[in-house]
């Protein structure tokens, strides 16, 4: 099965702690990296997941609050002094590029590659970004400011074509492709054989979303429905869900509930607030409403499959 | 003896590695801490240190090279999330200001307190800071940018009077400063009781130096008498000294040779290069030339007595 993982560079809030790197992650989809987020510290995690800077395509910034976004400055600062080439597309909300253009200019006055910024309409739930196997939707979310959670999906693949088929049939190499996509395939006598005897489904696509910063939003489910592995920030624990409604974040349950209703398959939780000592309260409580959850930590990998 | 010791954030250079932050310090002295550099990732650091985010009174910046003060904009915001209200003082080079203002504006729109920008003149040495206990004095280094290294400095404290003279001589309480800053006392019947009996000698005053990024300076030996601890780079090895004199960049014998013609009480060496995966070369170059040599490490304090 082709490469389709996350891993979590940092799931801590605003506040620093010994514990938590701010937020960023990276999807890698067939060895084609996506940094989600980019908060501070975010190039010296990408290099402890042992993750390949050359690799990295693009970024999508949530929103522009400094825990999610300080680390862009650093990171394209090195990407410069490592001599990249290629072209880095930033997505984030409108108004970005004017806070991160001029600073980046100052600090790289001379840049071996060019950093493309895109800005999102906040307000629409949008495909920004597509390729041959994946497209990138944005999810507007409840926060204090513009802010955007990211739907990646596979596109679906063709069918496998059986092998043993081929020969039998003596199928010529330029029906491959219509075959694999689904065709039936005629014989020069005229019988057609049908495609189900040919091939064998192609495997399902798969999809990942992440969630962060929001206030729970119960009609966030509908637009989760079918994701394989889910992100939902739980900043706060039900004792404190007084201030996560007013802060504009949500609790570990209401993550959960979020999950349960969309029917996702795994559930991560982050973006730990700093006055958790450890996060099992956290853990106990989303499990609660939806048992596959796990806790987000540094330099985890999770595999989508 | 009163507090007087450096705690290293960070020693690496400017490519991330798994192993070292970016360069940033703070030298403790009575309980203020005063950051030297302040690379991304400074304020995660800060806490691993267990230093207090309080007691920080002022941020000196050797030059404006991503890698000593990108960490600057997510420091700020910390202490305002943390309601800061002290005025918060940053010594920099020259147009320092114009860079960090805006972006530290953009992400902190309602500020608690003032961040107070102080840009210095590269190319000259002079006190850019002074309180009841210390000087900071410039060091102008040579650097591909403006850069100066810092000289911490301590005022020389009053001697130490002998509490059984001030009963013996019944010694009232306005005299006692005056004593402690070396004058005689004089008894009610015209007798003069030297202050050597009265006191004994003050502890000298301490210092501490901070060279980094620079080439080779013979010259700043010279600047650098009577320090009893140095801080001076050593990215490179004498195999790479070619490479160090191109970059103006240091090799670790070259710190040594400054801190042996200085005279200096102990030297620490940082601001690794990224392709040593250890710096036992570096510590056994340095070593052979200055036996006192320690290597920096994150989280490192070291006291000066």
């Amino acid at each position: 099965m082709e490469k389709f993982e996350v891993h979590i560079l940092g799931c801590g809030s605003a506040k620093p702690t010994t514990r938590h790197f701010p937020a960023s992650q990276v999807v890698n989809v067939r060895d084609k990296l996506f940094m989600i987020d980019c908060g501070e510290g975010a190039q010296i995690q990408f290099c402890k997941s042992r993750l390949k800077f050359s690799r990295l395509q693009s970024i999508f910034i949530s929103h522009l609050h400094a825990d999610h976004c300080l680390g862009l400055i650093g990171l394209v600062s090195t990407l410069n002094l490592l001599g990249r080439t290629a072209q880095l597309h930033v997505y984030l909300p409108k108004g970005g590029g004017e806070v991160f253009g001029p600073v980046i200019h100052y600090f790289n006055w001379e840049m071996t590659f060019e950093v493309i910024f895109h800005e999102f309409d906040d307000k629409v739930s949008e495909v920004i970004y597509e390729d041959r196997s994946l497209t990138v939707t944005t999810l507007p979310l409840e926060h204090r400011m513009p802010c955007c959670g990211f739907r990646f999906d596979e596109k679906p693949t063709p069918r496998h074509i059986l092998r043993e088929m081929i020969d039998a049939y003596e199928i010529p190499l330029s029906e491959i492709n219509r075959i694999k996509n689904g065709a039936d395939y005629t014989l020069a006598d005229g019988r057609v054989i049908a495609n189900e005897r040919l091939t064998t489904p192609s495997d399902p696509p798969r999809s990942y979303a992440y969630c962060s910063d929001t206030r729970y939003m119960p009609a966030l489910a509908a637009k989760l429905q079918g994701v394989n592995l889910l992100y939902h920030e739980a900043t706060f624990c039900e004792d404190d869900a007084q201030k996560a409604t007013a802060r504009y974040h949500s609790t570990a349950s209401q993550a959960a509930q979020v999950a349960k209703e969309a029917g996702v398959g795994k559930l991560i939780i982050g973006h730990y607030s700093s006055r958790y000592d450890d996060e099992s309260q956290l853990l106990c409580e989303a499990s609660a409403v939806f048992e596959p959850t796990i806790l987000a930590r540094e330099n985890l990998c999770v595999k989508i499959e």
